[in-house]
């Protein structure tokens, strides 16, 4: 029965393959005029900055892959033209130069703008705080993009997420750190929360753009860095200015990349062009995560077996002294505003909710399943 | 110094914003013939069918928000009528259905397509495989798409993925499992390479679409199923027809979801159309992760605290057992003919590097950082 069942269908779809594809190609063939006459032909020309140095890869490639898409997708009607930190504002002014309107458009990551609010940290990402999957889940559909929104909307800047590192690695150091008194003194670059984190433990952080680290490395000007992880950091060539290698990416779990956008320049476009950068903005946020997962191991190999990078793993008691102070530091910037109050109760209840379901999934995944 | 430049920085930004305001509204305000006249105003409607009941969550829905992005982004160019399974065609008819163009589109996952070739059901998620985060890495940027693609292509179909349900949970059981030799006799929904997992464990593994699952599970047609996870379990209501609700997820830690087109509809369509469809696809696949990961902790609280759902872990002898006979399956769809053996290898050797940089990273995120 099974079977003539599905030649009937299939003799069946046969003839209605023939209609649609007969509906398909008369559609093909004529050119409403209504439909015509509804579309937008205005195009509009963006400058998009970005916190990363020229073409770099991934992050600069992917915003570069982000306005492709959007050229594509819209005929040309909407191009952006991304520059490289520092060839139209230097890395780090993205924000002010999107809000002001000297660029519609940026990349980076929202820690970078924690002068500006402290609770843009919230949404790259916190030290112990959510993945890239629990981190988009609670963006997505968490509430966590309405919240975005709102603080961004004094600076009149629209937020949307565009890329995730994955977990990073812990960063390069030139000492062991044995204790955690070796943070003692220690100069760190390393953004946002973490470099409270650093400073608790008696390091001081130092925040510079991607450009400038290999050459403070490299000549004592700190004595760590984090970065990425290890594809990005082998390009980085922090291999050649310090010996070890640490994990895990206790600061930076999984940070989500963004691009904020001048809100008059969005609100122009056509509801069309709109849903075109939303679109291409999560796809950024897919492909980036991908990339890095992709590469992460054949970087990581090279490092250790052909340029003899000594790979550590933080000791245990140094990781727990480092979750004691990152409360600390996070109850200190959750007190410090009614913004950063309201996006970290958001967080830290979606995260205690998304954890507890991670423990019967994703953790039974990487103990249990792959082992 | 620091501040000095800054105010610098924002005089010059100021000027360049009225510069740029000028740019934007001066192009706003002309319609260039030239650039109208390249764009395509041939308008398209398509029919997709779905694998699941109409309108059915996360699933159902994130294809019509799917079918609800292409039409906002092509201003209407791209219409995509949306169908659940069993409107227009039999929810597992779906392959066939756009391969002869019966539908131009289909939202299902590849597995159910594993009498057309079995190779299929390495791109929807293997038992002890992938988890969604290694699974995109290695379709977006591993290869697994390009391969993908040489599969379909016989078929005249273009694959895309669409939609990743996470780490599922172990299924819905009317017995407990105590040891391996539980699952002899037992009747279990479970598609794909889980099904014959189960079969060598002296089950018998049933292929039903969703709709008919729980009937199915509370006549006693079958013993045990599996389905995804909390929150669409609990929508399914199975915990009224079976007591016991297991995990881990062993035999989909991270189903990919699969949008197939008919080939000579999508080529049919302009660049513009086709990269519209890629990147609401790549969204689509983002959001509903996103959704099910924001919603399975409330389901799994209220199955177990409100309907007395009693939550079971498979022991680790039975897991073990699981995993060997696992081996056993996948080794024999490897040798089934030369395209899976081909698909195999690509998808064993992405794993292997993957999961060697997870170690240092997501399973450190889940057994330190997040703890």
């Amino acid at each position: 029965m099974e079977s003539v069942k599905r030649r009937d269908f299939i003799r069946k779809a046969s003839v209605a393959a023939v209609g649609a594809a007969g509906v398909v190609s008369a559609c093909a063939s004529e050119k409403t005029n209504t439909a015509t006459a509804a579309r937008s032909t205005e195009t509009f020309n963006w400058k998009m900055v970005t916190t990363w140095p020229p073409h770099f890869p991934i992050l600069g490639v992917g915003a570069e892959k982000f306005a492709e898409w959007v050229d594509v997708m819209s005929e040309g009607r909407l191009k952006i033209q991304v520059y490289g930190g520092g060839e139209l504002v230097p890395p780090l002014e993205g924000f002010d130069a999107v809000s002001q309107g000297a660029a519609e458009i940026c990349h980076g990551a929202a820690y970078y703008w924690a002068g500006k609010a402290p609770a843009t940290q919230f949404f790259a990402g916190m030290p112990f705080g959510m993945n890239a999957q629990q981190q988009n889940a609670w963006i997505y559909s968490g509430g966590g993009l309405e919240l975005w929104e709102e603080l961004y909307q004094p600076f009149t800047l629209v937020p949307m997420p565009a890329g995730n590192t994955g977990v990073q690695m812990g960063g390069w150091y030139n000492r062991e750190i044995n204790s955690i008194a070796d943070f003692k003194g220690l100069k760190m670059r390393i953004p946002g929360l973490g470099g409270k984190v650093i400073s608790k433990a008696g390091g001081s952080a130092v925040l510079s753009a991607g450009g400038e680290i290999y050459t403070n490395l490299e000549r004592g000007v700190i004595d760590a860095t984090e970065w990425i992880g290890p594809y990005h950091d082998k390009l980085m060539g922090f291999h050649r200015a310090a010996k070890y290698y640490y994990y895990p990416g206790w600061h930076e779990p999984g940070t989500t990349l963004e691009l904020l956008i001048n809100k008059s320049a969005f609100q122009s476009l056509p509801e069309s062009l709109q849903q075109i950068v939303r679109t291409a903005a999560a796809r950024s946020n897919l492909w980036m995560l991908s990339e890095f997962e992709a590469q992460n191991h054949a970087a990581l190999k090279e490092l250790v077996n052909e340029h003899g990078v000594q790979l550590r793993r933080f000791p245990d008691d140094v990781i727990a002294q480092l979750k004691t102070y990152t409360e600390e530091v996070i109850a200190e910037v959750a007190a410090s505003d009614p913004m950063s109050k309201k996006v970290y109760e958001s967080y830290s209840a979606f995260r205690a909710n998304v954890t507890s379901w991670s423990k019967l999934s994703e953790q039974q995944y990487y103990d249990t399943i792959s082992s």
